[in-house]
């Protein structure tokens, strides 16, 4: 949740994104959250279920952590090939791999 | 318009993705659209500003666009790199460029 909230924090609406950054990032409590804005603590949680279904539909249309990943494998295998001296032409291949990920 | 519809396309209605898709990709004109779903050309019109106007602010948020683009020109330097002989310390050096642009 951490990193979907990460990818498409910029698509949330202030307090969705300060709910959330309490509540996953600092670590507060849904008590806590309702006392520093004097709501109900099923307020925040109701606030909190619907920003975390938002993220995940988000993500299913998007896939922006999903590609996120893929590319980060490649690339972290690229730097491995090249350690291990691998020919020019296997780097290449990997590079478009990369660019079909897109 | 075409690559910010490509993006952003699975966050639009599907009324929304077929205007925008007969307009942008088959080249229909409004009136050919309007006829098409029996609704006036100044409906059409506005449902492909609006729709215009999302895309927009979907990569003044999300930056998918810039950051493929950006991805694109590393990566088409990089094959130019190997292909001009380059070492793999210089490889490894726009890898990790790459990395940091996600």
């Amino acid at each position: 949740m951490n990193l979907l909230f990460d990818f498409y924090q910029s698509l949330l609406t202030q307090k969705q994104s300060k709910y959330m950054s309490l509540y996953y990032l600092d670590d507060f409590s849904l008590g806590e959250i309702a006392e520093e804005f004097d709501i109900s603590r099923q307020a925040v949680y109701d606030n909190i279920k619907r920003t975390e279904a938002m993220l995940e539909e988000y993500e299913s249309k998007l896939k922006l952590l999903s590609k996120f990943e893929k590319r980060s494998e490649l690339v972290a295998q690229m730097k491995q090939a090249i350690e291990s001296n691998a020919t020019p032409e296997e780097i290449m291949s990997m590079l478009d791999s990369l660019e079909k990920l897109d």
